[in-house]
């Protein structure tokens, strides 16, 4: 069965619809589906098959698009993976509600895992954790859009709790569904936390270098969204001194120019810094650290290859 | 220990305080407690003390508040028990994150409980399942608004979701953490239904015939915020046919009379039809089911009262 499969038994015979129907559209969109992948991964570490721990696999999933809900308000942004986001296409209240409602449905999907006891609320403990800093990660996020010093430690503090912990998560998951050796669950868990790293960091490239049609939607939302990422912080760190102030008066709020006129001369000043460069350096260790941790989980060897692809497809990924 | 202590316990240390200001002020603010009372009384039933099941009693509190704070973006409600709704006085999207995260802090509030592992995954079952009855009825509440025909039968079941399953979901957490008889588990869910129906009903009654001053919000909100309440579903069953049509009109969107000028008018045709003291028929019934529930429980006789005290507190409070 797939996690889609179990999505729509799972909607099946809800009401109301106009709660119910927001969650099946978001849930239903096709996506890359990383974190199921992750919850099937570290369970499979450790000899559980994936069907066995797919409701857990489908919960983080579904905790993933209750956050996309409600950030899509937040960031009063129109599109998501190509399409209407729920609150464009319903509305605010709709869109709040209806992310309510999925942040239960995922818990009720672990709840409703055939597990023991200790071990099912080790992963509800975890859940609830992962919860909550990816809040506190959000509002960070939110803090920084007007702050006006940012740091790179900050804003990778700000991406463990936003991105990374989910990750983290997935894999501890469903390695505690799996009973494995508490020593390997915390290993997976970092190994987790050096992915998301990695995953963010892809996504704040591929915000401005991706290809708009793989990408799926508008090249420079992070910069007309005031969003404050790794690109523009390593640039304000590398910059010479005049650039500098152009990139700050480029990204201060009351800018009145144009997504596209701004484009091209942020483009410039991170190319003379090389931006670029110094981002794929930083996913690269991140990559690194996470492959140094897989080599010393006591899981089989030949299991460890999967956690290695996805590794890479972190680091290759067009969108 | 009371359960601000806990609250103030819980929130020390966290951050961002953007975050978790917003929680502090609404946790903080007076209230009536009713939801931790029922969770200590559920327990005291079956020879529990309430330091025991303090966690859980907050945990239904602030899964209380967490819904009054998206609720009131939802309602555009400036006003909550006389003070600035969370929304009102930071933002709406403070208010969305604020409620997120204290739906999850509830959660970890029953983690966190001294409990055998069994008795701790019912009670976060039940705690799941109420917070999505809880949306579901939120959803059929705003349904409501532009739903042209709503019959009392309807009415009842959103309240049922919206308010009651609240109060009987608390006072069998309190149960199940004693380790109550199954069967009394059952009795006193379903007290709780019945006690939440006569809550909801008084609050309705409130809205209309409370004292200003002691309401602490403005006499006629439901009206003014085009809800439909049991006073004007019984109204449209009770009116002659042109007081019907008369009360339709009132109530319509888009008229565009004042409050002030609306309520004398439909307070002139609730009169005619004694709207008033059949609701208050209703609410009577309602406490009689929960009392003769009460007479089955195994529980020492002693130990009733309280909860037979609640039942009464509920016809008679003035807010």
């Amino acid at each position: 069965m797939s996690v889609e499969t179990l999505f729509l038994q799972q909607m099946h015979g809800r009401k109301p619809r106009q709660l119910y129907d927001p969650i099946e559209y978001i849930l239903m969109q096709p996506g890359k589906r990383v974190r199921p992948r992750m919850v099937l991964l570290g369970a499979e570490l450790f000899g559980t098959p994936p069907e066995k721990v797919l409701p857990i696999a489908a919960a983080f999933e579904m905790l993933h698009n209750f956050t996309l809900i409600h950030d899509d308000i937040m960031d009063n942004a129109p599109l998501r993976r190509g399409k209407e986001t729920v609150f464009k296409k319903w509305n605010s209240n709709i869109a709040i509600l209806s992310g309510d409602a999925l942040a239960t449905m995922a818990l009720e999907q672990i709840l409703q895992t055939e597990l023991p006891a200790k071990n099912k609320l080790e992963i509800v403990t975890l859940f609830a954790r992962t919860s909550i800093e990816i809040c506190e990660g959000q509002q960070y996020d939110l803090n920084f859009e007007t702050k006006e010093q940012v740091t790179i430690e900050e804003y990778m503090e700000m991406i463990r709790l936003k991105t990374a912990v989910m990750l983290a998560g997935c894999l501890k998951a469903g390695a505690i569904a799996a009973n494995a050796p508490r020593s390997d669950r915390e290993i997976l868990y970092n190994i987790g936390i050096s992915l998301g790293f990695a995953f963010q960091l892809k996504d704040d490239l591929l915000d401005l270098y991706a290809d708009q049609q793989s990408l799926g939607k508008q090249i420079g939302m992070d910069i007309a969204d005031h969003k404050k990422t790794y690109l523009l912080l390593r640039a304000l760190q590398e910059a010479q001194a005049n650039d500098r102030d152009k990139l700050l008066q480029l990204f201060a709020p009351e800018n009145s120019l144009s997504l596209e006129e701004k484009l091209p001369q942020i483009i410039e000043i991170y190319r003379k810094c090389h931006v670029r460069d110094k981002t794929e350096v930083a996913i690269e260790n991140c990559l690194n650290e996470a492959l140094s941790l897989i080599e010393t989980l006591s899981c089989p060897e030949n299991k460890k290859n999967s956690l290695r692809e996805i590794a890479t497809l972190f680091r290759d990924r067009e969108k």
